[in-house]
């Protein structure tokens, strides 16, 4: 049985205030909350139908509540409440600006929607990025609807804020580490020699690479449409930052 | 000044019954409109603020609605109104099986969210695909979640719904187009030869492939993650259906 102070506890954790104050998240469904389960992230307390809690492994140290569906639904942020309701510690990060040499670090300035930045996530998951760097006012990482389209990869890739031209004009004078981004004058990335580690800058949804970040770009790179290869063909605009971003890692990865 | 009977009607072609009876589907926003309006899309109304109608030129057959923005908000459907809204004509596509030959062509089996079937509509359009075969219980490509997120792409990129074992084994059988299908299985998409023709089947997203549609696949491929290439990174299980869209005509047209 929840009581009322549980499920206005929860339902606070939707805000960005009151999970920064607390410094927790929530996660949900019977697919990523196993995979949090088994990672390094600290989970302190399990809100599950009994099909969950009998089907699953949980630490004796997290708290577990087991609940109707019904009640799931009172605290869940999903159209359709699935199973089980995590409250987990965000984790603590620290941006070791030396750990980045020989690496490729994604630079996300001001991506705003959620639903990007947990795409993006994943697939720095998938091509074995470890490092995000976001401007401060890009979405929060820890935000219900990023966690939910990370697919669990949220519990693997370390996500910091920061201002982007004072870390980006670190790295290029301590480390001298190339700066990619994709701009309408880039050079082609598909046939440009790509080096195995850097900093690959994506821009905001709407008004790409802002100026001031502009000017940091070393090595400007750019997706040519089909248009490019063949008349009549390939009329689109620009593509969403998350594509963007799954074809310039993939690209990087596949040399 | 809106009447109620326009405003039910509006909100009805929300629902797919309702779309299909009238032939019709909604479009909004400053951005999207305009590409429309200048496509070979038939647009038969549009609901706009003056401001939208004095900067934008609008043909003499397009029936056109001066509107408040709080007349707007009670027809949009997102989540902030975005000066106009249009109602379209649904184009009918007629499939033409033998104009396939020499080109690719998108074959998506269930996917159902519309933000994926959207960004995947894009994508085609950026890589010049003109043609997306879908399941018959793929999600409506004239649902409005889906035309907001193609950013226009809509309009250029024609949408057909079939019986896939149906559709594949037919061009198999007279044209002997290859069909490529990303399966665990297959062989590296980055050094495997690819054709300038053929079938890309994607998958559902949450089982893939069907097993029926995957007995059709002549040419099984798989995009590696980095922990193929390396160990110790790329631990993400699976990549997002639309971002999977992207890199294999990424690779299909890189070429």
């Amino acid at each position: 049985m929840l009581s009322k102070s549980q499920i206005s506890f929860i339902n606070s954790l939707k805000q960005k205030k009151y999970r920064e104050e607390h410094r927790l998240f929530i996660a949900e469904g019977a697919k990523i909350v196993p995979e949090l389960l088994n990672s390094a992230i600290v989970v302190k307390q399990v809100y599950a139908t009994s099909d969950f809690l009998r089907n699953n492994v949980i630490l004796a140290t997290v708290e577990r509540f087991e609940i109707k569906e019904n009640e799931l639904e009172r605290i869940s942020g999903l159209t359709k409440a699935n199973e089980v309701l995590a409250v987990c510690e965000t984790p603590k990060y620290v941006l070791d600006n030396e750990s980045l040499k020989g690496k490729l670090t994604l630079v996300l300035d001001d991506i705003k929607d959620p639903g990007n930045l947990g795409t993006i996530i994943r697939i720095a998951d998938w091509f074995g990025i470890e490092n995000i760097v976001c401007s401060s006012e890009s979405v929060d990482a820890f935000n219900q609807k990023v966690v939910q389209s990370t697919m669990g990869s949220i519990a693997r890739i370390k996500v910091h804020y920061t201002s982007l031209t004072e870390f980006i004009g670190f790295q290029i004078s301590n480390f001298k580490l190339p700066v990619y981004g994709a701009l309408l004058e880039g050079k082609n990335i598909y046939s440009e020699k790509l080096s195995s580690e850097g900093l690959i800058v994506i821009g905001n949804e709407s008004r790409g690479i802002s100026e001031e970040v502009q000017k940091l770009i070393t090595d400007k790179i750019s997706i040519l449409s089909f248009s490019h290869f063949k008349s009549g063909g390939g009329e689109a605009e620009s593509l969403n930052a998350a594509i963007a971003t799954s074809i310039i890692c993939s690209e990087f990865r596949r040399r």
